[in-house]
């Protein structure tokens, strides 16, 4: 993985920022004002939410301590677009963003090109504080990305609802993929360091870089693929309470879970629901929508288990980042091109490890500080990236964390074992 | 009151649909696309529901079954916009209404257009069945005039968890209402008969007109007002378990009601949220936004009962309807002039009587006799109507029913007390 | 009906409250501390509280406020056993009832053991309100023997979650019921007077006695048959919503109700659990332990309706209460002897009614008012009464009321028909 | 920690047999029939319940397979008292395990006697598989000493519903405890081998010991204290967001959380309800009752942290359990004598790690192998012991675990920091 360097310069922050406002308006481009407020849940928010709140980061931690006379369009957008920063202020319910019909779709464009404007002018100013504005623009462009991962995922969960089984975009013809025999790779362990190594851009939670043991493991070359998931279907896993966690089994019985979300059968084919519109199950693509404690029961079933994030990390540090065998099932078109070679990026893959501080974690002082830590408890770490996840967002040291039931993101797994 | 006769003609008829057609169109034509999805609880829908909804109606039972060759522009719209008619076939979710963003707006514009032009052709064709049809079109008229009212107050109910607080149409001035005292009117009881005398309009439940037998009563001259209402709260009286059926103290205390919904206290003054923004309450305005467990216990708080159903039809029943409180107070604009002198009609009024079938009555066979027959379980009668009722709705036969609990509606209450 | 008459003297009431009392401890005579402990949902109580709370009754209500000098055993007895009496003072939250265990089982019998002595005592004495006292012993008399019925309910639900089945009583040999076949006695309707006449004991809402109209109607001579039940379930009753109100199928489908609460079918044969322990379900019999939605969706699947409680009163109120048909099903035994020739009394029978105020009803001053009114909302009325109501408690004019929903009661139904 | 060796011969195994069945007998012997019965919430079991289920394990894993001709006193026992091992058959419903009055305490004591005499013969007969059998009744006193500390925790929690708060045993004076000042001891850190280490009992989750890598860290020399806690409640501890995880402050929040479980304050003075009855907070004694997320909000609020569970295991491998601080404070007496010197084994301690597999960890085969496994997930670990943890179940390697959320256990915490 080569991740891109800090921007060493104001223009280089414009540039990203300018990237990443565009790749934004891209991926909502083909929204309906009615698409745009879809909320289908509390995890989810909508495509308007996402616009604005990514545009108010830059607002209230860039722009309104930075830039001297700044005015908001509106006050009440900091009570509206705040997530969860409780430094920064109150802020609206979050199970209740779907009701915001006003602000409607143009006064929230209109606010994110006057944040653009006014950050443009911050950024092309002389200023002493320069390099800490850049890094800021390069977080919040960072975070933009997250959101825009989010984004897709969260319309594609608020579509799902629509009987009519709308499509995002026109399907293209899906790329044929080829059944990949499973193989292992070995690893011998031993001391090792993990975590971000300093070049380039990084969250917080992916610091310090730290040593850490590692007992000898194996670790799949690829991940768990439909046709793997629908043996595990048919041999009766999602019954059978001996590979799940008791926790796990009781969730997935209380909801009746017994394939990946959005999944049905149809005259005895596996159908899906994607942002193209239903389509057939590619059986030899990645598994996505799958739970942890799915993720878990099925690798117990195969006899494996899934890799802790540290074996995860040291497994794929030097692999270039690739995206070969979802890309064409799911790709949106609008994030990035179709992935070249590779053995990872194609989805989430959820590993054995809670998310938790690496040891010396500090966030930083202020609201950013809330940025990752306050999410340290009860979630797993994903590694790897998705059809939906910007090409700047990837990488080996990534940690992203969702809880063991969710399913709505593009999570997946790959098989790890003991080497005994 | 003088119920508008029964269409002569499939002229007639056509008179009426054109005009309450309008008046949906117009009462949707300050919402925005993003308005138009609002859907905040199960109990409401998005306006755009309530335009194709009503429009599916007259799809449903009149086209469908009488226009030959008749098109439907998409026929899964008969399953999105189906509201509960079992026998019409299955139907979407109540609570997921809010998330079809498509189709859009316009494509139920589209919708509507389509079936306004079949009606217009099939009313304006020389058929045996012509006046089956007239009275078919009549009551998806009065059905559509229904969905107005629903449509206003849902409405309110979703742009009320906008903490912007955002104005449906511009404020007008209030018109000056004065306290009027409280007085009473009393009725010697007896034999009386209650019900649709059959002419013009009314629906099913309605009917059959049978005589009952009353308690010399008295009635109140005008509903509770705000005024009235404070004086309540000041007593202490939503705490006092007194005043209250032990259930609906319970509902209270768990959802801690201590005010009508939408109200709130702002340096020591009562204000309202309305489709007019925030107000300050209108002081001699009649009570609204309140459940029939409040009512009761205000009605026990002031050594007073609400009356039965059929005490208000017989007092009301040679009132003209009036209106004259409440008007200018929540006026939408759109539905009705500022309503001339009269003593009822500015709220839904509460009755003591719950929502059973008059001795004899017999829905119709098929799915319209599911209109009213099912819901003949907990619910309670209310009278008179609210400004968001179409006058053609007021009559002192018509039978609205809400849930105890239920507060969006327009709903107030009027005393009545034994005669001993 | 021959109520008994209103005690003259306090020595009557001292005998009405002997055999009352003795009458509840021969029910509790067959559990174990254990089964005395048992709370299975928030709606039933322990039969150690049934104990406790009775003798509370008279504690509060006679004994503190006019025996002189009176002691009780424990102060926060009152705080225990109140059920839900506002003006009494502050009580234990009802859905922790079974979570009391201690007291335990021998001091509520000695608690028990006190107030009879002391009411023996207070009785005895020769006192200006001998007469006010007989009339409040008569009513707590009455009171116990309302939560003798509820005992035996409640201790068949809490006995039903037992996989083991338990018997709290040996089972004797069924009685044979024989088919009767279904016949219907017409009225002449008119103005008609319903209510308490004022000769025996009534509770405040059977009172006052009033005109009402009826129209002309007919009622069956039995009640339903759990053979009659049995054809609704074969005919597919259960699942058609067009018998159903809506909010009825809506409960029926949650909770996934196919049959009578504490049915099963085993080798193609109907069973149920009762207090004697798992038995066949006797055809003949009343069927039981229906809800109202069940009751009315199986009158009008048979093309009939529910009666109303003014006819329910008219039709039987010269015909002595029997009880031939379900007694020997499910008769406790410690309740009453086999019960004589008669039509009604075997089954509570749901009316289309819901429990409301006569008119001119006025519950009276302090905590005995709310004993009926604060429960006049949402409740559907039931006349007659079951092999666990005690003979005393059976009168043409007694309103017994239960939600809707409810089914753990001996709740059965009888239909009735327009005469048109 | 010196743990018991392993039974050498079928005769040691008798003598922890026969201790371990003493002292369940001991704990419930305070008991009523009434107390044996209380299952306050779904985690919690009745007494009774815990003592026929450990009698169960006996049954269900030794006597029946290995007892030739061996009878169960009823059959049905294995669906009742079997709690969540799937592959020894289906279970009956946790939450449903305070509703079962029969077999009553005596039939249950029965049982155990039944199961105690047939495990005696077992054990006294010549057998080739005698070592085998001694393994497994090790195993199943272990298991049942795990039930001893929740049959005291679950019984506490029950007892605390009943709002006269009675007392388990009589109340001894309290022992005096002292301020102890807080410090730190520092660790070096590097490679280091945890797990057990193959002497003594110990559970499958314990093993492999195992090399893993400790950062330089600090760990307090003693609890976190009643009187620190206080001093956490007083700076607004609960109220401030920023010490906990967003997840933890909504719990908080929605529960109500601002003190420690069965605190209240009387007077200005904090009170706690233990099973000696009410009493004052011993402000020297440890903090118990509070949940992970108000240990790990605590932590932050102090500036520190909590440790893993590597560390707090190296830190105390060599050290003696103790248990000086909270002995006097809630000591059941039954358990065990005053604890000499010491500093740990007071109380339960978070730790920041989940409860998570050891590399290389596989369970065994069959239903024993649910004991542990299916629980892995999140779950946090605890270290320490409490007074209500039998001697003979505290070593440095013991992993116990609970949800982030629990408190009902005797459940602290004791600081940790980084060295930089």
């Amino acid at each position: 993985m080569t991740p891109s360097p800090a921007p060493a310069t104001p223009n280089e922050a414009l540039t990203l920022f300018e990237r990443t406002r565009s790749r934004t308006d891209a991926l909502a481009a083909p929204l309906t004002p009615e698409d745009m407020m879809l909320q289908s849940m509390e995890d989810a928010s909508p495509a308007k939410w996402h616009l604005a709140h990514t545009t108010w980061f830059f607002e209230e931690f860039i722009l309104k301590p930075r830039l001297p006379g700044y005015q908001s369009p509106d006050d009440r957008f900091a009570f509206l677009f705040n997530s969860y920063y409780t430094q920064a202020g109150p802020r609206h319910a979050r199970d209740k963003r779907g009701l915001v019909s006003r602000p409607g779709g143009q006064a929230v464009r209109d606010y994110r090109a006057h944040i653009e404007d006014s950050l443009a002018r911050l950024l092309s100013a002389a200023r002493d504080d320069a390099d800490d504005i850049a890094g800021l623009v390069e977080l919040g462009c960072h975070h933009e990305m997250q959101h825009q991962e989010l984004l897709v995922t969260d319309l594609l969960h608020g579509l799902s609802f629509n009987p009519l089984l709308p499509t995002y975009k026109d399907p293209e013809p899906l790329a044929v993929t080829e059944e990949v025999p499973l193989s292992f790779t070995r690893h011998a362990g031993g001391l090792a360091e993990i975590g971000h190594s300093g070049s380039g851009f990084a969250y917080d939670c992916e610091s310090p870089r730290h040593q850490t043991f590692l007992h000898p493991f194996e670790i799949a070359d690829r991940p768990v693929t439909n046709r793997d998931w629908i043996a595990f279907i048919q041999d009766g896993g999602y019954d059978d309470p001996r590979h799940w966690f008791m926790e796990g089994h009781a969730v997935a019985q209380r909801d009746g879970w017994e394939h990946p979300l959005y999944w049905w059968k149809q005259d005895d084919e596996w159908w899906t629901y994607t942002l193209r519109g239903p389509q057939p199950v590619a059986l030899d693509a990645p598994v996505v929508h799958v739970s942890y404690y799915e993720a878990d029961a099925y690798a117990r079933w195969a006899g494996a288990r899934l890799p802790t994030e540290a074996e995860h990390e040291i497994a794929f540090k030097d692999t270039p980042i690739g995206g070969n065998l979802m890309g064409d099932a799911k790709n949106t078109g609008a994030l990035r091109p179709l992935p070249g070679p590779g053995v990872w990026g194609d989805v989430w893959e959820w590993t054995a490890s809670d998310f938790a501080p690496y040891p010396g974690f500090r966030p930083p002082e202020g609201a950013l500080g809330e940025y990752n830590g306050k999410f340290m408890v009860n979630q797993r770490v994903l590694r790897g990236g998705s059809c939906a996840t910007p090409r700047e967002q990837m990488r080996a040291t990534y940690r992203t964390f969702f809880y063991p039931h969710q399913r709505w993101q593009m999570l997946g797994l790959r098989l790890a074992r003991d080497v005994t």
